[in-house]
């Protein structure tokens, strides 16, 4: 099946039926294109700004001119988000890379081929198409990561639907959670070939460096998307004839598994999977954005069913209380 | 003694002595203007948008184009948040209500006074800077609070200092937290003389409905900090010859407790207070993002010292497992 059926699934509990998808991805299609003043903001941000960084003052912007309403409920807003973020993204991507405005719209069918002809100027193939739609489906939805949370948390004060996307943005943005996919095309890329990954990597072993893309907090044995996008980046990496990054990623899985009984996550073959589709690393993360706003907004209208604030209590352990001194004695 | 010193407690574990203050009161003043773009995108941002969502934009906005680097560390950003806050909201402010493109810097000494300062156009008068200095203290730290939390939360996956600010203000946004002080504003509001209040809060009661900033999660018998601010909130009733808004607030009080035995927490006589000081009801809960920025720092730099990611687990609860059916067949 296609993101968009998962991501209504995720929205509305079922899976469309042909009727209803047909519906669903023409309204996304209507959301695609973004407000005038939103991309004169976009055009004030700079070249050497995080990507991630763009997305989530993006979405706070939108807050401000399409605020949450009785009329603009979260499932509007939800279709609106889906729909705008590619453009969102691109938009900035090629203004301040190559000084050019781009149409915002497109006539592609799914997210994952709209995407593709914003990032690439032209219609994608369905080989990349499909590795592009594949990823969005497995990105969509992961339970109570850290960047879900934040989303509860946030919208559990009562807050609007935009302020809970954007404390997600901003929790995804950390290495340890979806900036994993950006620091393993790094790790990837140092090395030349599978000999030097195999030595590279027991080195950095070695000197305890931590090796991004392994293991899971909800996984013991494996993580059960890795096999799906390994395979797609095996796919991607015939199509070209460059085997190169995949047999780098292949290296580095075996040594963290006879090593350190380490299993390769979502994020690890993803890296090498984006590479070859010609997606530039510091779009990694905002791609996973585009596809787990779907899960976001799913677990915001669930915390928003039945509420409540989310407020730790803590155990102080600092200093003793201490007698206030008047500046005059400090 | 003053927020600044408040401020430099939070962030450095020492109150500071007359130096270190004078020290800090310049930083702080050095950091006041906003660059040229932000204020373009303020000006993007239409009159009825929330002014919280405004706070949310300028920080994320701010995180793009000085963003956080070994140079420009969560210290320097601390104090130029501060600095600049008051800037975000009232250059906005001024410019949608009256179109005046406002000077963003001022001569003050303090950030109480450089806030009612851009706001009212002219230097306050004593008495107002006090109030409006000890409610900066008053809401500048409270351990783990929602809008705390989620900051930690974004922050403990390696995430940027801004997206922790972000997310702690739109997690501040909502009626169940910060925006208490407003719904409390709102209540008052609704009433013309203290008989009117307790006749109008009687009847709230009767009918369930939900009174605004009575009671706290970590207090069972009072708000320690409501003392000082009712007290305040009666000086500038005095000052001004105008007791109704304190006379009705006195009377919900009354009400409240001897018929729920409920207490006012800081947002309730904090609305009064900044309403007699001529503060539109929309600019309360910003005022709470300048002062808690403050604390919101300190715990940022405190989760950052010893970091372990936050993610929960969870129960799933939803329906069994089902069969995948392809789409023909729906």
């Amino acid at each position: 099946c296609c993101f968009e059926e998962v991501a209504y699934l995720l929205i509305n509990g079922e899976l469309p039926n042909e009727k209803q998808l047909e519906i669903y991805q023409a309204e996304l299609a209507k959301n695609r294109d973004l407000p005038q003043s939103l991309k004169a903001v976009l055009e004030y941000i700079p070249q050497n700004a995080h990507p991630m960084d763009v997305m989530r003052t993006a979405v706070s912007f939108l807050g401000n001119i399409e605020p949450e309403t009785k009329e603009n409920d979260q499932f509007e807003i939800t279709t609106r988000l889906l729909g705008m973020l590619p453009a969102a993204l691109i938009y900035w991507w090629h203004y301040v890379n190559q000084g050019k405005r781009i149409e915002c719209t497109s006539q592609a069918k799914t997210v994952a081929e709209h995407f593709l002809t914003l990032l690439h100027g032209k219609k994608p193939s369905d080989l990349y198409q499909k590795m592009m739609d594949v990823s969005l489906i497995l990105y969509a939805e992961h339970e109570f990561n850290a960047s879900t949370f934040a989303a509860r948390v946030t919208v559990a004060t009562l807050s609007d639907f935009y302020s809970g996307i954007v404390s997600a943005i901003g929790t995804l943005r950390g290495p340890l959670h979806g900036g994993a996919n950006e620091a393993a095309m790094e790790l990837i890329e140092k090395f030349t070939n599978a000999d030097d990954a195999t030595s590279g990597i027991k080195k950095m072993l070695a000197e305890k460096q931590k090796i991004m893309g392994f293991g899971h907090r909800v996984y013991n044995e494996c993580d059960p998307r890795n096999v799906v996008i390994k395979k797609w980046s095996k796919k991607l990496a015939d199509d070209l004839g460059d085997s190169k990054l995949y047999d780098i990623s292949e290296a580095i899985e075996k040594v963290m598994w006879d090593e350190k009984k380490l299993f390769p996550n979502l994020d690890f073959y993803s890296a090498s999977a984006y590479h070859y589709a010609g997606i530039a690393t510091s779009l990694f993360t905002p791609i996973f954005v585009i596809s787990r706003t779907a899960g976001w907004a799913a677990h915001i209208m669930e915390q928003r069913k039945n509420n409540r604030l989310i407020r730790p209590s803590a155990n102080y352990i600092g200093p003793e209380a201490r007698f206030f001194v008047p500046i005059s004695l400090r």
